[in-house]
């Protein structure tokens, strides 16, 4: 039931990559309600990868390696195991048949590198559903090692069509691990600690986890039992619960983003969004266009960097950016006025502020951000203050500029600014 | 010399949660030529943490531990160091009026799960610069153990602040570690490792590595001497060897991204650009406005998602998007030169294709984008064909649109499409 992770390349070690596969397998495998023990990241080192390897075997019932399976000279996991399980590399002839193949198709030659790709430790299997990428898995002392490439697309291929459905049905008799999630925005993490303190709960076996994942902060419960509908009702009783106490700013639940609850929002109601952006340069829309289907509801915006291009294209008025500045109540306003009537949108969204590091002023000091939004003739407007470098302070904004969409929708107030 | 980095927290191995803090670790130690063997995440457990935080103790000479010292109760780095360790947990007198004095600024007072910040491992000492976030450093058999929190901003201040001074006083003896990377755009992994064994190449001690980071391919060189001089000379050499044979993919080197080299190139000659973008929806901004100091040469964009803002922004005519299609050489190019010269900046790129995971033909299939630019009364467009999903997509064009950038400034030809 329990399993480890392995991650190989000094690209981690070295902190050059970010280990997006381990993340990836963690996520898979609790979802499935397997429980992932630990996750190491190692370099390209044999007595590293073979002690890892080791440890594994005896700790663990499956284990999940990737990395190091490609064609270059630093790809050695196929012959760290094989030295250290005493398997020597044999080729697989039906995956040397697959990549001539492949290659004949595409006009070219067999070389060196790619027949590397199918040299496997003794015994081993190769991973190959539909032919597009490989991994190969073993078993050693009864527990399976899968070993995948380090490619985050690959991985997560074989992860989905193999390695998933052979672990599940190998560890069927499981007892059930299910996890909530909910995503608030708009109160910090110790205020959340407080109200967590006050909450009068009858929380039973659940367990909850705290996590700020800047500019939001999660509440995760997790539930294990033998019986799956008695572990989703607990869990629906307790989420009902949490909820009350921290409505508020809850804007998503599980692996729902806050560019999908507004996307959602704007398809129940049937409108268009239209948006202008200066301090964030794009940030919202292209997280808006995330969202597949976007289309439907989000019509198209403008980046407004300069202040020619604010007069241009959203009619802001030069006398206002001459009397109350770029960043101010009233540009604001004016853009999103401005973008939501040359668009033909229901809604105008617009945002100006100061990103930092330079142009900053004591009255209107890096962080000070400006929210806008035209409904009809309404026009809303706010002014923050956000904290940090300039990436955070672009990804408050569009974060905070999101959350009005949502917020207008359900009828709820903005969250206050300064 | 050698070191670990445990991350501690549920949300990492349960995959909820990206381990940002060991990547920042790893490339901080590196860059000071400190080598980490290991990065190990494991979850809220006392079992699984006493075990790493043992091992490590046996294995290195210096262990940093981000992860649990916040104030939730989930937080329980402290108590699993105080009960594994054997030094019980004692209240830090200077971190508790501290604390209570900030919160006296703030007109609130002391909370429990505030105090728990100042409750630490008897024997170690606060880590606290300039009083703005905490963690603490202990001893144990000759190993310097850090413990970080795990917000990554506070982590990597701490780092910067204390922890790495720290560790470069005491491990001043090192070997030199000195690390050069590459970055190609537009040649797949094998291709590299096709031309590397190729390569007329007497590289002596250099460790290269090979790193797919989507859409990017990295070339790494690492040498370590007693001597910095040698040791940088040595990559001088082989630095230059390796950029002859990769040139026409290299397009920065080190830590520098694709948006910076666009924005040094804009700087150096003066120009300034504008953006239309379909498809990508504001991630080509966004990605150009991340550097300080972009508002000298960008000037802003339309994110033009309808056909109705392709008319309206851009002056794309309907008879264009009617007989070619909103994706297409045609539409590409007017929406370049209208961006262009509405914004009246010396250089419009545009944008325009199909992200799915709808909206593809037989004729024009998801990932087929068109990438146009106009320079003075010039008109350069390309059909490209991106593979993935939806977001794959859009930063292959983000990428591929900000290369045409880089290559028209330096007079290179653009990379062919289909």
């Amino acid at each position: 039931m329990f399993g480890e992770i392995i991650t190989i390349g000094n690209e981690l070690t070295s902190g050059r990559e970010l280990d997006l596969n381990s993340r990836y397998a963690a996520r898979a495998l609790l979802d499935a309600g397997l429980k992932v023990t630990r996750i190491t990241s190692v370099g390209d080192d044999y007595d590293m990868v073979t002690d890892v390897l080791k440890r594994a075997i005896k700790k663990s019932r499956f284990v999940i390696v990737t990395g190091g399976l490609g064609s270059t000279d630093d790809d050695i996991t196929s012959e760290i195991v094989a030295q250290a399980l005493n398997r020597p590399l044999v080729l697989d002839e039906p995956m040397i048949r697959l990549i001539k193949s492949r290659l004949a198709d595409l006009g070219m030659e067999m070389t060196p590198s790619l027949e590397k790709l199918a040299r496997i430790p003794e015994g081993s299997r190769v991973l190959n559903p539909g032919g597009n990428c490989s991994g190969f898995c073993l078993e050693e002392e009864g527990v399976c090692l899968y070993f995948l490439p380090g490619v985050p697309a690959q991985m997560s291929y074989l992860m989905e069509k193999v390695v998933m459905p052979e672990i599940l049905s190998r560890y069927a008799q499981l007892p059930v691990v299910r996890q909530r999630i909910l995503k608030l925005f708009g109160i910090n993490e110790s205020s959340i600690a407080e109200i967590f303190k006050k909450m009068d709960k009858k929380t039973g076996d659940v367990e909850f986890g705290f996590y700020p994942n800047f500019p939001e902060n999660h509440i995760t419960m997790t539930l294990k039992g033998d019986d799956v509908s008695v572990v989703e009702r607990e869990l629906n009783r307790i989420e009902k619960q949490v909820r009350r106490y921290f409505d508020p700013y809850l804007f998503a639940s599980g692996n729902q983003e806050m560019e999908e609850v507004v996307g959602a929002g704007l398809s129940a109601k049937k409108m268009t969004l239209s948006i202008a952006e200066s301090c964030t340069g794009g940030l919202i829309g292209d997280r808006l266009t995330n969202v597949p289907g976007s289309s439907n509801y989000f019509l198209g915006g403008v980046v407004a960097y300069s202040n020619d291009s604010k007069v241009y294209f959203l009619g802001v008025s030069p006398e206002t950016l001459e009397k109350h500045g770029a960043v101010s109540h009233e540009t604001v306003g004016e853009m999103a006025q401005g973008i939501r009537k040359n668009i033909k949108a229901d809604l105008g969204l617009a945002v100006t502020g100061i990103a930092g590091p330079g142009g900053g002023t004591k009255e209107k000091p890096v962080g000070t951000v400006y929210i806008g939004l035209a409904a009809g003739n309404e026009i809303f407007s706010e002014k923050y203050r956000f904290w940090g470098k300039r990436k955070h302070i672009k990804v408050n904004t569009s974060m905070m500029a999101m959350d009005w969409i949502r917020r207008y929708l359900n009828g709820d107030p903005f969250l206050s600014g300064v």
